[in-house]
């Protein structure tokens, strides 16, 4: 739309469109509240005051008599394939939510299928109602460079990675780790410089990085981050000029911890702003992404204006945004959300540039279609089935019991420590120890065209019997399973592999549950309500083999090695030690 | 320089090439103060924090102990060749201040002599130590356009205008006014639209705009504004999202009134930043102009940070120049100020892109010459000598008295109402009246393909004899003249051409005092301190010849049509009511 109807519309030569009539403006700008009229052209606000004499007689009217104007919320990072969603079911649930922007990189679908993958949804995501912003990849293309391991078949080449940085509605760079600018990698500073020479953003990710080396993160260009999870750690970044976004997700509640930076350090708002990283489909429905944080910051004394600044104002201005989004002023998106009040912070309804798309907390936009073509189906190829004696680790000699290398994997936390542990020996193969929690983790490559299969221990899942198996886990997408039974975890693997990509639960050879993720092995092709049934069915089968975990699924798969994240995870080439940089054994000086 | 060496130096790979040691931070981003190193390579800050480590043979160590370490100083609207210096000496007095970058259009130069002359005085300014930004010079274009008169010969044309916004440098566009969108002219449309485009930032000029207006003219796009005079002006502009850049400028100061939407009305003070917009070299000189800002606003209860902040990060956020400028952080140019205390804000040291320029106050960077080329002299041509007779107003008939339309320039404003004085008439011919303060004004076209005069009356010089006369003028830079007696008037204007620009000070068709700005007739060609003690000289023989202005010439100028500024003014085509759009007669009634 061409600027010059905006003003025409607010100087009265021309009705507007629609009007918002009576609403209670939360003015990011000026920290204040008081009631307007918003008018509307096409897409963009048009005038924001009293402005009854903006309506024609094809003007729509929005009743907003006592609720608030509140900006569209804007997430600042987020995965979105990591929900299991359908990309047009994930945008009506996070719409529903007041989340009106989000800025995608389809990392996971990049390793499994390349740029074509990525073009495909990202086209697909930008066809809903929800505001979509491109941001590059990073982790497609490093994803087991940066540990020295290979890289998925359809890992794109460095120039067609580079190029992805001009695509339409590119903003930026997702989460680019360190270590690369540490190695002075030809590639990656090529694409820090040519974004920042395009005035373009640098979402970072500086996870433990402190002192010397978050000061070298920040000095390359990089504008935000989400990894702080202590107070400590979101002044220092804070300091250092680098855009807090708080996250809140499925297994990172870092909430509440962060906030205290502005409730009792007194640190500027401004640095800060909300993020959910990674969301299951139950968190997004139940407690919501945006929302959420805004609801819990105000619950833990957050100023209720300062939480939708910091959710709207800040969050536009850290994507490079703010001449178009972040509030409610003439000339930007007509994205507005009306609430009922600012504490129980409810969704009511949600306007996406002049389009009402959400009415009382329920998705009202254009009907979308979830069918997938078939390139995106039968990706998880294995080259033979996964038999028992493949996992299986033997011990020369006729010792009773080996020292391992084990995975700690706490409920709170995806950094998983190095363990030893000794386990018992039997016809010379070692075996797991489900009485002290000690069980086999196995990760299969998914490419058939080389199928490695690591074998390590973990302590944390306490299934008593059966196995779990799941192609979602930000390593490669690979295969991921877990058990008490090395028959079971075959079975599990075997089935996965079977369905095209899930998550299943297995008991004695048998499905207790699952979730098929046909698209990719990443997504399902099902309305929301099918998944969240799965879901539940899964969390109980699971639960009923002792795990207590309340995101099993979620710890496992970041229990398979991914950049930077320590300390010791699984590859399909054995255990990985994040802080050397090397695969280690699983036993424990074997030749002993 | 290359990001990467940034890295290097952070993780202590390579030393510093200068490091401030012991200095308090203002840090900007979390409005604390707080002792820190800052370690610079090349122009940019490498690494802030306990930076000992970092130090090499070849290191620099600039000792800040007892100082605070502020971010260099930003203008956000300044009209640099207003002060009647040659950039270079701009510059200098400039940097002295603490002010370290500035944004400028040189649009006085664009009007005398077109691209060539813009292009010229930014590369001049370029080569100094102050960090300059090109906007486009919307005035140059448009100045008498828009009030229906003839432009300056060297106007660009259309497709050269609009190119300016690809120049190297160029951040966005100056003060375009509100009625060319009115009007729906294409070239301004097509350069709202393509500076949008490229995400650039549009400094608005909304003089006495409000409500319907107000919001078209933000929903065009403009982003910031400087002609806020009273804070519910500020507040309603702020509430709508523009920027407001808090003037305080010479005969313009508006920060008193402003920062009280901060102190009393507790606007968030993220929507303030301040400008000078006009300064004389003497207020550059005795009070300073972003320094002077920050000071007013502390005394006036600004928290000092806040203060800080406003003429930092707000300033640079306002200019799109975030990423690089307003903090001192990684990875931004290294142009930090060290002052004594924030409470007198007296500039100590200033650093720009590594460079120490300014050493106790005093500006100590690589030497400057200030000669030109001589294109840029003898532009100020009349076809013929301006004679009495040329300025003389006849009435027909034998009236003693007509009523003539006056302006009325008050000391505070530079919007001049039309007033209607009644005065003698003299062997047909109108005489000015000296005992009641109204004299004749003129004004003279510069460009000898056309000479027109323009004759009228204005009120509040209180010349008792002689004449000032001056090229200083945002018309278009012709000569403006005021004064007691028509030989002296004429004198004056003479002279003024003689000298090829400048001002002067004229009784008994004798110079009393004068300033030679024989550069386009806008610029002296000599050091601060001469144009200081010729302005002293003007002051006196001024206020001498009765008038009591605070600053004569600058009072002059405005009197000039000027885009939209109302009232009354003065054209060479005679006066003109700018909110009837037209040419009204200096005597009326004058058949009757």
């Amino acid at each position: 739309m061409k600027r010059i109807e905006l003003v025409k519309v607010a100087i009265g030569k021309i009705p507007c469109d629609i009007l918002i009539k009576g609403g209670k403006l939360v003015n990011v700008h000026t920290h204040e509240i008081y009631p307007v009229d918003v008018a509307i052209k096409e897409d963009r606000i048009a005038y924001v005051g009293d402005a009854e004499h903006l309506v024609g007689p094809e003007t729509k009217i929005i009743d907003a008599e006592s609720k608030y104007l509140v900006p569209g919320l804007i997430e600042t990072h987020f995965h979105e394939y990591e929900t299991q969603l359908a990309v047009e079911e994930f945008a009506k649930v996070f719409l529903e939510r007041g989340t009106t922007t989000l800025p995608v990189s389809f990392y996971g679908m990049g390793i499994v299928r390349g740029t074509q993958a990525i073009k495909f949804f990202y086209d697909r995501l930008k066809n809903t109602s929800l505001r979509t912003y491109f941001l590059v990849p990073t982790l497609t293309y490093l994803q087991n460079r940066d540990l020295g391991l290979p890289r998925s078949p359809y890992t794109p080449e460095d120039e067609d990675f580079l190029a992805m940085l001009d695509w339409e509605g590119c903003i930026g760079i997702e989460e680019p780790p360190f270590l690369p600018l540490v190695k002075e990698d030809p590639v990656i500073i090529k694409l820090y410089e040519r974004a920042l020479e395009e005035r373009k953003v640098i979402i970072g990710h500086a996870c433990e990085l402190t002192g010397r080396e978050l000061n070298a993160y920040i000095a390359a260009g990089t504008s935000s981050d989400h990894e702080a999870v202590s107070v400590e750690e979101a002044i220092e970044r804070a300091r250092l000029g680098l855009k807090i976004s708080i996250r809140e997700g499925s297994g990172m509640p870092n909430l509440k911890e962060l906030v205290k930076a502005i409730t009792y350090n007194k640190i500027d708002s401004r640095a800060f702003n909300f993020c959910n990283d990674v969301a299951s489909p139950f968190k997004l429905y139940q407690e919501g992404n945006i929302d959420d944080a805004v609801r819990k910051a105000i619950q833990l004394g957050v100023n209720p204006i300062t939480a939708v600044q910091m959710a709207s104002l800040n969050s536009a201005q850290v994507l490079g945004l703010g001449m178009d989004l972040g509030s409610i002023v003439p000339g930007k998106y007509a994205d507005i959300i009306l609430v009922n009040d600012l504490e129980s912070f409810v969704i009511d309804q949600v306007i996406v540039g002049g389009n009402k798309v959400v009415e009382n907390g329920n998705y009202i936009g254009p009907k979308l279609n979830i069918e997938y073509p078939s390139f995106l189906y039968n990706t998880v190829e294995l080259s033979h089935l996964v038999q028992p004696s493949e996992i299986s680790i033997s011990v020369p000699g006729d010792r009773k019991y080996v020292k391992v290398r084990c995975i700690d994997s706490p409920e709170d936390s995806i950094i998983t420590p190095e363990i030893h542990v000794k386990l018992p020996v039997s016809n010379g193969y070692v075996k797991s120890d489900t009485s002290n929690d000690i069980l086999k983790i196995i990760m299969v490559n998914r490419y058939k065209e080389k199928q490695d299969t690591g074998i390590g221990f973990v302590r944390g899942f306490n299934l008593k019997e059966g196995a779990i198996a799941t192609t979602y886990n930000p390593n490669q997408e690979n295969i991921i399973a877990v058990g008490a039974s090395d028959e079971d975890i075959c079975f599990a693997i075997n089935h996965i592999a079977d369905i095209g990509g899930g998550l299943v639960v297995v008991k004695n050879k048998k499905v207790l549950s699952e979730l098929q993720l046909p698209v990719l092995g990443l997504l399902s092709d099902q309305p929301l309500s099918k998944v969240l049934e799965d879901f539940k069915a899964i969390k109980l089968s699971i639960h009923s083999l002792g795990c207590k975990y309340k995101e099993p699924f979620h710890k496992l798969a970041f229990i398979g090695a991914c950049g930077e994240i320590g300390i010791l995870k699984i590859t399909p080439y054995g255990l990985f030690n994040v802080h050397l940089g090397k695969i280690v054994s699983t036993v424990i000086n074997k030749e002993k």
